[in-house]
């Protein structure tokens, strides 16, 4: 165990800067003080000012989404994916319980239950098969409408979350979502800059939620999107996001129960300088991955994760997984890189583990995530890491 | 009508700078360009950085209350402090029918029902005498429980909002609430730098929430803060508005459904600066209501809005309140007063007349707020359109 320890943190000195190297740090560089500066200027930093509008539209470009509504962060974008999609009070909805626990909190902001599923390791993301077999034997289908055999409870959506910006296998689980009569939701937060099939994450789903918070690879200090290509949903959610007040010159009335979800002017003006960077941040990080898997090739009992086959990752937060039977080397990994200032961090508390989900429908066998849990550590990934463009990573997605 | 409506804009005009006036616009004249610039340098935008800790120490310090902890916007805050004093599913909030509407989705967001009453002519804030004889009427007490007897459901909290920045009238509602078994939580949204008999708006119910939006008298982009005395609060609010995360160096363990409502750093910084300067603002903002209270002085059929005798009011939105019988002068002073480039607004549509909340409980007569509904305008307030401190503003609250 020491020397496999030893060995990673090595490795991992040799690929890293000196000195100590955060998980993910923002990089700002470009236009982030002149746009910012210009929102002090202008006084118009709240909820008027060109940028929100403006972000908007470059998240629509870079994407390929019909409509992004910039939103005060991902888990927010997420709640109101929910809500559009149709999740009601009691209602339950498929995640995986691999996942942060934002994906879990926002189906239970809307009074209804999140249903535990298990993931894949070769995306990391919900399993296909392991999801089809799971739904033929537990629910059934009502004039359209899938309910859990079990539980009684309407299943209305399907969450599929790109863990650490890798693609979940989006064409089969978008085929047992239109099966079963179920909407696919993309929490995307992580995958901002990861292409599907040459398509963005984000923009197969019916609708998907991104994020920008400190630690994603462009950041507005908090924020985040919706992305759906439905334009009247793109109108609703923009109206939700905005306590779904009704437009007037100056009476305020409200027509549903909306949220203050809406990004500041500011904010959104750091995230307008972010987008500027973002092509060149994914080919860093992407560069840096490349080092990673290159240094990490010969060793044995662990091995880099790499994007799958259908997939060009972002690779936000690069990943090195123990193979089956290493994992009581998982906490001295962890030890030994924290200690030499190498920030690194185990994959999150499964779903189903946390006290306040532990009630909830699962399936019996969570078995691939729960091993993931248990081998999985992430390493750091900043578009810092490395000082240029990397000569790996030419083609596009 | 039409001279009523002239000489109206006529004075206004003579109090205002000439040219296009705001309702309420931020002034950015201090450290705020320093202190974000800090940010941006640090790359500590986000969830790490300094200005929060800063930020809510001095909001502790200004208001007197023992805890601040900062929140993404004044919703979030409000929310946050519901759940706090125990609201939970199917259970009623008393809060005014005169107030916006986050007051009222903040009730929802618990999965809990508002319940509407009325509000007093002299603070636009609840009405203690109307409150305690309808609860005398309505409600039971079993076990120091409140029940609502037609609906059979329990009545945890009543929210008193301090109207346009007036201060209600809280010794008598805190007295009630003390008498029926419910928490009283101060919806401070309006009332930063607002004093009831010399102790801050938000100091004296169990939980209060304030705001920082763009409207505000000072703006963080967007932002809010619950307030509280109590320490486990206090340690269960940041908790909450954290994601619930339990403490470790690197697991990702939650223990509690939390939220994404963090206050980013960046926000937290321009908050930092806004604070310096408001005293300034108060001084101004109440600089200006005196000139506005001169100006209207002599004028028959409609009043200035003044302070309630006991309170020090931050004069955060000034209203004009046409005198009974001249309901009909409203829309006409409206359209004459925005069409001369002077912005003014009536108040908020009643919350029991908005179609997601006109099925809730509600006193059956809400007459005062529906009279002042009729009769109020609000007129421009920022702390920028008096050039200096005003002379009448000597004694402190």
């Amino acid at each position: 165990m020491i020397d496999l320890a030893r060995t990673i943190t090595e490795i991992l000195k040799n690929v890293l800067p000196e000195g100590t190297v955060a998980l993910h740090e923002p990089k700002f560089s470009g236009n982030e003080w002149t746009y910012v500066k210009e929102c002090l200027d202008t006084g118009w930093v709240s909820s008027v000012g060109k940028f929100v509008d403006r972000f908007e539209a470059q998240l629509a470009e870079y994407t390929g989404a019909k409509h992004a509504i910039a939103t005060v962060n991902g888990t927010a974008a997420l709640h109101v994916c929910l809500r559009l999609a149709g999740v009601e009070r009691d209602d339950e909805v498929l995640i995986p319980t691999l996942t942060f626990v934002a994906t879990a909190n926002a189906v239970s902001y809307c009074g209804a239950v999140p249903h535990f599923v298990d993931s894949s390791e070769i995306t990391l993301g919900v399993d296909p098969d392991k999801l089809k077999a799971y739904l033929e034997d537990t629910v059934e289908i009502r004039d359209g409408t899938c309910f859990n055999r079990a539980t009684g409870r309407r299943i209305r959506a399907l969450v599929v979350m790109h863990t650490f910006g890798h693609p979940a296998d989006l064409d089969p689980l978008l085929e047992i979502c239109r099966r079963f009569g179920i909407t696919l939701v993309e929490d995307a937060a992580e995958s901002l800059g990861s292409f599907y099939k040459g398509r963005h994450t984000g923009t197969l789903g019916k609708l998907s939620a991104l994020s920008f918070n400190g630690n994603k690879i462009v950041t507005t200090g908090g924020g985040g999107a919706i992305l759906t290509n439905d334009a009247e949903l793109a109108r609703l959610a923009k109206h939700l996001t905005t306590t779904a007040k009704i437009p007037h010159r100056w009476s305020f009335t409200h027509d549903k129960i909306g949220y203050n979800y809406r990004l500041p002017n500011i904010n959104a003006a750091l995230g307008c300088a972010q987008l500027e960077a973002l092509p060149g941040f994914v080919e860093r990080k992407r560069g840096l991955a490349e080092k990673y898997k290159a240094a990490f090739a010969g060793l044995g009992g662990i091995r880099f994760f790499a994007e799958p086959s259908f997939a060009r990752s972002n690779y936000w937060l690069n990943a090195l997984i123990l193979e089956p039977g290493n994992e009581r080397f998982r906490d001295g990994l962890l030890d030994a890189t924290n200690e030499a200032g190498i920030m690194t961090r185990p994959a999150w508390t499964l779903m189903h583990r946390l006290e306040m989900y532990e009630a909830c429908p699962k399936m019996s066998d969570l078995g691939i995530a729960e091993s993931i849990e248990r081998r999985l550590i992430n390493i750091p990934s900043s578009a810092s890491l490395v000082d240029s463009f990397s000569p790996f990573t030419g083609h596009t997605g």
